[in-house]
């Protein structure tokens, strides 16, 4: 029972306020309109659905591709593996599978893809992450300009290429081991800069950690920091902004 | 001597061109029109002068505010201490200071505050660096909807106050101890979280670090970190895109 | 306007159902009776208002004292300094302070204690935290049954007074240094033992976290654990239990 | 020779009072009553026999089980491998395995379970450590509410269900990455909550740190924390406090 | 009522075996012979009383200090600072104060003292808590061979009295820094070498966490290692082996 | 060329003082004597072979086993592993392996043990740690008194031991997780106490982290500490301080 | 187009300087020169071509190592395995591989060797990282003196090397563990020592922190330190400096 | 009784070789040759007399300063405060003090400084270990070139002075907070980088070490680090790599 039914047995006696104010707050949240303001943000974003592959199961798998298969709807999964992909493709032909990002996706053609998010990398070790970014920004609607290998050892490749990447709405940076890149960056642009620290390395890298530091610790302004390897994190962030820039904060 | 005057020389027969590429390479990069990025940037912008107070010299810290009160251009120190501000207020007199954020400011009255950045706090203690954040925000030029207090201990006022805070254009969220109220936040709204850890806290606190992890690992999506304490950065870069998301991507 | 005013006027045709459940979902959460479990929880329990002082300026602290005082509500302040009291007392006669617990207390005579909590330490070191942690569970009305320097240097006192201890609902056990203690009579006793780690200690201790991670790794079972110094918490979570056991679950 | 043994024949003038003494001193201590406490405790409390299976050889465990059978006494098993599970099942053909909790089980049926304990998860992939705290908590005796997955990202269904959590006498959190679930919960009712934090998450979740420090830092009263993926600890902890309330503190 | 008369009374009669049995479970256990052990080591060891004066408050200082000068018991503070000195100085007019290795000491002349330890340090800053070690070492009644500043900067010097450091019975060598003069030493004796890490140095050295690193992971043989700055526990130790060595283990 | 025959040369005319100086000089030092003091201490103090297997590949491992075997030395790998045994069994018929402490030895009968060592364990899984220890001094010489499973788990078995275990001239504590039996231990014998924490455990014990900080802040006297897993390590220090002992410092 | 093609037009009439400039400013900063510093800094110093095989793909390896005997260039693979050797072998046939320092090299013969630097290790187990380091300098072309296991445990070793190593224009010392030997060498030779620690040890070491913090805390002077395991580092850095110092600063 | 007295003495007859051979083992090390290769260096190197002053007693301090004073000797103190300077000035008039560095001098005029060293920092804040450092260099002979302020916030800058500092022997690079100027540089020039982190910062820097993990992690080639604000261990460093330079390996 929803909420503008128990009005209308109000309005119509059938319920008296009391009992209406009693069912009011026992029903779950849901059904009060609270949850409604989470599905309508999926709604009204079109931020399509995604899961999480690592770890899960098989079978939970094959019933999740199947289920939006079924129902037509776009689908991304993260940190698939080459296994999980041909387990599901037995059951779902049309699943696409990249083995660099890792992501199992189930998309209609034709997507409409708007404004620009620059996905950057400092070495090449980083792509992966990066294009778990640049793909689930581009399964999310945006444009995407890549632009790797411009860490340090490739700093001039930088600078012949920051007037283009400062077209974007918004920039993805991607770095492991030092992680300078975003802070690099950061000080020659002026769009918000996401970094994603990788774990790739060795020793007192500590899995990213040291990439880390560097960035929370950039003294460039302009730039905020995800998770260790979250490139999933920056490619939903940095489309948000994208699209608010595109619509002026209309959405 | 700049660059044109160089290739007019070049054109006139008076330089060479071997003698025109080696001067080129010589010249300062600032010279050749790279700096200049940096530059239109900080004009383009608007974004006004910044300087970090902490750790500076009394002497140091006259001469700064003097020259700008001299040249009539705003300027926003931050992390100044209120003996600073004694020292400083005896030469120049219409600086102002705010203790609670430790802004030591000079501005120009009637600045025009457009779109909107919404700055939250989890508890009372956090307000010093949410303080700054908005307080820098509106430096730069952003409108501040400042919603404090709306942690755990405070999580009802949070949802009576969820719908108002979503029609920012970008949301700071400032929390110390467990950290939670970004992802609590970011949960909720679909506009960009930018969360602030601060250092307060205690024990396995250690000086935010807590704050810090529970905000990278948000399971939420649409959020991303600043250093802890950074109110400053947290306030410059959600005015970043507050600005993209008004102009539209122009500027 | 609260809830069961809306429901009326629907009743009587004032508000149609579409313009009730239109307010109902513009209002503050508090308003629909959410807020009203925090609230009532409140009542219910008994427990008292608790400030944290350390880090409030002077006013604030007056102001707040002063306000508890001529409510005549009870109040217990929580790393307060002396200075701290000595600033108050000036405005607020009745008020109590115990330099060791550094507990600032406003509080009627002839409360009725209930129950038992046992509070023990390891050393004489620990017992500023443990007088927190007693004193907290006395002012939301617990008796408290204190066994102090009971670690492993006087490991034989701890053995003559088991049984003792292990009459009580709930043990608080606060250590600092190497933390055995919670563990050791998590192995001798029959009730929960929430473990308090101090920051007593030196070098490898690392101002608490030695002690703490001791804790958690208590091969002992019936134990948990509460953050380095926070006599507060295990205070409060011991007298939640004391109670609960008391009423048989009815509270 | 037990110690009634002794004292008789000091009664008999057998021994002399000092021969008496000096035979008890040298008597190992749980022949003088004093390890009884320990075994009384056990007997007492009905807490059954516990094996922690994680390394165990197959020959011990095989070993174990069939001691348990032939006794036809309950004995759980935690961290047990499926493969370890075919082992003792050729052995012992009534053992039960539960491959999510992965607890290999020895039980009679038709125990009486009381009182009631909650299960609460952040998200689905807390389900794991979740079951061991539930099924630990069912096998000592309590009736366990499950309630999964309402962590930030279902934070609407957390708020359906928590009038309903807040029913049960102690209420177990489980949660990995950001950890939010136990002070969130702790702050809207008014049992004691045990935090379990789990290694789930990646980079800057440190194998479950991130969670342990936000559970540790919670603002929220009445919550204390066990070892990261500690749900025996929280299934153990959270009966004890549950058979506490439910005999009023008799046992 | 002690055992003794327990079984006395069981003796002629007064109390039957069962009654003697049930008193002699519930007298503390010190009373029962257990705490006589802590006690005999004292007397038999000859280890007198020691304090920790860090943090003490005057009064408390005093009281200790006053109660040992009128019983005539020697008694040696560590940690005490000058002005802890000064304060007791006025009451007990014997004390003695040690100003680099801050200890406060009450002692009756004429000490025998027996055996060799030896005390080395890395560098010269290493000598306050080199200090604190020989003097309780002395204080204990070891003899003691001071061999300082013999690190890395100074190894000509080790290579010239390692045959004399040697002669003793345990060694203690106090390093901070790198702290690898303890794993040097071990190298080139055969006596027990118990390592003190000091917090001197800075930055990567974190308060001596370097060196606890260094001389627990050193390959040489014969080496443990206690607390950073814990010079008395390495004084206490080495004069448990000087003794035992002396002694023949008869003590 | 050595030394004496240099000298002899000298005393013959043959080489003048200054080539003398120079070759003497030039000589590795270990010609010079001082190699000798490394040497002598093996002969002198009867520490047999060791070898560190992890690691080693299987050719390296039979030459050196068939080296010792061939020359009828003994000799004790640690950490080798049930498949390096199998490979070097193939070449050298008389190696034992045990699985339990992975020590893979070649040995003479009839070893004459004397002292004693007691090496005890808070735990079971501490076993293969102990048992290094154990039979390392029982290698080099010494008689062992295992004393296993007397951690807070089994803290009555402790009580009835405690006299035993104080007869031995040096005490190994094993123990993980929350490693509070050699601080338990130290407090209630007079004899050193070597610590060794274990990496059992899980979550917040950091592979043994906790248990090595734990016994580092041991409030008990008396008490050193070994890397962790350093079972060696602590058979080879117990032993010397063993022998010390048992020959009254005259080795 | 370069820029001196540019600048001739200009001269020519062809470009206006205004054109130039547009043109000057849009090149890719490696057209105008910028790039150049790299390019010409590998072709002077004859650093020749380097990669990374850890984690390269097997085909991604082939081609780069096709490409290179193609064109007969030199090149040095560091981290590769026996099964990327295999691999690579069946396409290239004059490939070289080391197990030891898991180098995968295609080089022509005769190459000049100069100057000298000096590669030193703590123990055996360092040797892997040692390789790396030396056939690196010697891939670039220094000259390489190896001095393996004079460690701690080899000190001896050391002294009689100690004047032999001294002759290098710079030292590299390996070592993990406890990381003693870079400072102990520092402290004895008169040329700059890189430190390279390793991660060979367990338990507290920490996999190479704790060398790595040794090394950067020595107190000896001349020292400074590379990442953990990083042999690659100091063969080049090394051999920059020998360089430098051969040719008097020429290069 | 030096080495070639002994000597001559056997040629003489008047020792036997056995006795002098027991003499040789006796002497201290140094009387044998092995300190003066430590002497040698000193007196060869140049490299003046230097002491540590933070923490050194007000006596101490005079006594050192006094000392060379007398002898005409240079010295130079590090970490020295500005108080130190007024109390050792009282006494030693001719000595120098520098606040910035706070370098405490007493210096020889008209010393020949020769090569080059650059000396580089990211900020302004930087610039009190990068003096330290330069006017170490420049103390024990190295000319210094100084370029300050050109991190992340400066690049531009930077870009202009490359090949100016690239004209150096070896690069000392000083940067706190992210600490990426050192990587830049390296990546840059091909001289040796000698990389400094410092304590600059705040929050996520943890007192430098987000620049210590940075610089260790660089991808860039020729790049080694010291300890956090070591700028003395730079200030070496870099003078013993420029002199080896500047006399092409003979000192």
């Amino acid at each position: 029972m929803d909420i503008n039914k128990i009005l209308e047995q109000v309005k119509n006696g059938i319920l008296s306020p009391e009992e209406a104010e009693k069912i009011l707050k026992q029903l779950p949240y849901k059904d009060m309109g609270f949850a409604r303001i989470d599905h309508h943000r999926k709604l009204r974003s079109g931020f399509g659905e995604v899961i999480f592959c690592e770890g899960k199961s098989d079978e939970h798998l094959i019933q999740i591709y199947k289920h939006f298969a079924t129902e037509n709807i776009d689908v991304l999964g993260t940190r698939a593996t080459s296994k999980q992909y041909e387990v599901v493709l037995k059951e779902v032909s049309n699943i696409k599978y990249d083995p660099v990002s890792r992501i199992l996706k189930l998309e209609n053609e034709n997507k409409l893809l708007q404004g620009l998010v620059a996905v950057c990398t400092g070495g090449t070790s980083d792509i992966p992450i990066a294009e778990e970014a640049a793909q689930v920004a581009e399964y999310f609607g945006s444009c995407v300009l890549r632009v790797y290998d411009i860490g340090i050892a490739g700093i001039h490749r930088l600078f012949s290429k920051i007037e283009e990447i400062n077209t974007a709405n918004c920039i993805v940076a991607v770095a492991g081991m030092e992680g300078a890149l975003p802070g690099i960056l950061a000080g020659m642009v002026d769009k918000p800069v996401i970094a994603v620290p990788t774990s790739i390395g060795y020793g007192a890298n500590f899995k990213g950690v040291s990439a880390l530091l560097t960035m929370l610790n950039s003294c460039a302004e302009g730039i905020s920091v995800v998770n260790i390897d979250n490139g999933f994190g920056a490619g939903y962030l940095s489309t948000q902004i994208n699209r608010l820039v595109i619509n002026g904060g209309k959405k």
